[in-house]
């Protein structure tokens, strides 16, 4: 079974899982030595699905999806704790639930090859399965991500996302909510529509805009074209989002990876939806994006001593140069 | 000019140092376009020694050296700041010292082929040179790191560490020195000297005992095989350490890493010295250590989106598995 354990110093968790070792790594389609699991047609090789967007004549967990949620089938968190009988300080289970989104039907590794139409049913199952866990009162945090490529933590190549709800919120999440509920207290208004602000002001770190949206390299980007994307109007929920809406952020994220991969050559890459505090409902406070991490560099010991980045391309510089490519 | 920015919402830093895009980055030796500038006699290649252990009859920036320290070329901070007279609250100068620390004259790739004096040498720099930047009174905080390997943040390939000094203390930094005051506070006990009884008494987690070290896969390992050298005996600052022990360190240190290698075919790793808070002498509530990194798993979003680690090897496993190795 999974657990947390917590530093005794630091106070920061790890979710220890023996069990995800045992998870197919795939490196290449050439080199797969059995199926892709979720290709269609191999329903069969992931738990039952939990929700799919299909062709109404079609049966679950059979072929005719369009998108597809399933449970993780080498979870790094459980629903039910097992027999774990140690009140133990820095040790209990890891609690939570854990789902794949697969997000095409065919065996596409590149999330740009997906139309608009499809990035928009794959945004609707985000929302749709963010807002079925969400309201479980067993949760009390949310992380939709994708991993592309393996360097950029993947396991799979088939286009997926994943989402993890876990019972506790991890530290680094609780400060991000402060951080947001501490300037609207001293200010009156959101810190991320005075950033959005700021951004299309300046406009020296935009990449793009659409009626809806804005997708700009953050002040403080930690690696080389990171880029995020927000709603210009404020919106505390991603889940909460409105559907219409859907096509214009389906448009802008694929424009943005397609300039991100032109750019840099590169399809690896990392996303992350920040989504307001669980349990609370539309909050003046907190406001959802979206957090795009190309897989650029590596880390090395500074980093991982100091928790501080250096990033050798100025946000500046990197939004210059992505504006200036053509999705 | 390298920058501090700060993210207005999590008050995380991140190090902006667009100079850093300049530095050469080597894949291998053989595909090497020129010739290495760490390698004895190409002494001309690095900014002027700021310390050497080198034979009595050589001269400074000469061969006849076995470890040298000299500035980074490529610094992360600069030691003065050059014109900024904005205020601006999320921006300031990155102050600083950056050196490296050369380790072999030769060109050697992975530290594992030097000898046990040499190793020693290697430590007694590592100390010579924390001890000279921690009492800059300009200085707060101390990362002395090793990034070993392309894949491990390294971008060049002959052995070397690198020492940075930083006019502020990451929050990163700031709460392991507090986790480790608070816990002093209410115990009266140093937490890491509990740390060192707790693994000695179950032995499951530890790896490598020496007289006066102890090296062992800590309860709340962030990656697999993370493994941490720690002085047996309570000592807050790594660079106020006995020379005498530095043959006993140097021991468990080049064992550890042969283990590691041994037992995961890697040679990629990092390290990083934790040593006690500056301007304050001999400390009862931190113990310095050495935490021990290989790289084997790449991060993906929800470690970058949570601050939380996933690890699927407990720490127990791994240190049966390294103790079963033969350094």
């Amino acid at each position: 079974m999974a657990e947390l354990r917590k530093d005794p110093i630091t106070g920061l968790w790890v979710i220890s899982a023996p069990e995800r070792a045992q998870r197919p790594q795939q490196t290449s389609l050439a080199g797969r030595q059995s199926p892709c699991p979720f290709c269609a047609g191999n329903e069969a090789e992931t738990p039952p699905e939990v929700f799919a967007i299909r062709d109404s004549t079609t049966s679950a967990n059979e072929p005719g999806w369009r998108v597809r949620a399933v449970p993780n089938r080498y979870p790094a968190l459980t629903p039910h704790a097992e027999s774990h009988s140690e009140s133990d300080r820095e040790l209990s289970p890891a609690i939570g639930a854990h789902e794949v989104i697969i997000e095409s039907p065919e065996h596409v590794e590149d999330l740009t090859e997906l139309d608009e139409e499809q990035f928009a049913r794959v945004l609707h199952t985000y929302r749709h399965r963010m807002a079925v866990l969400g309201s479980d009162t067993r949760w009390r945090s949310l992380f939709l991500f994708k991993n592309q490529g393996i360097a950029a933590g993947g396991s799979l190549l088939h286009v997926h996302s994943q989402l993890i709800a876990m019972a506790t919120t991890p530290p680094q999440l609780e400060k991000e909510f402060c951080g947001a509920r501490d300037y609207y207290t001293a200010t009156g208004r959101c810190a991320y529509c005075d950033m959005i602000n700021q951004e299309l002001g300046t406009s020296t770190r935009v990449v793009d805009v659409e009626s809806n949206y804005l997708a700009f390299c953050p002040h403080a980007s930690r690696v080389p074209y990171e880029t995020w994307i927000m709603p210009r109007y404020h919106g505390s929920h991603f889940e909460a989002g409105a559907p219409e809406h859907d096509i214009g952020l389906a448009r802008i994220l694929r424009d943005t990876l397609r300039r991100l991969e032109k750019a840099l050559s590169t399809k690896l890459f990392n996303y992350i939806v920040h989504s307001g505090p669980l349990h609370e409902g539309e909050s003046p406070y907190f406001h959802w994006h979206l957090e795009m991490l190309p897989r650029l560099v590596q880390f090395g010991g500074f980093e991982w001593g100091s928790g501080t980045y250096i990033n050798s391309v100025r946000p500046e510089d990197a939004a210059r140069l992505l504006r200036q490519v053509a999705p």
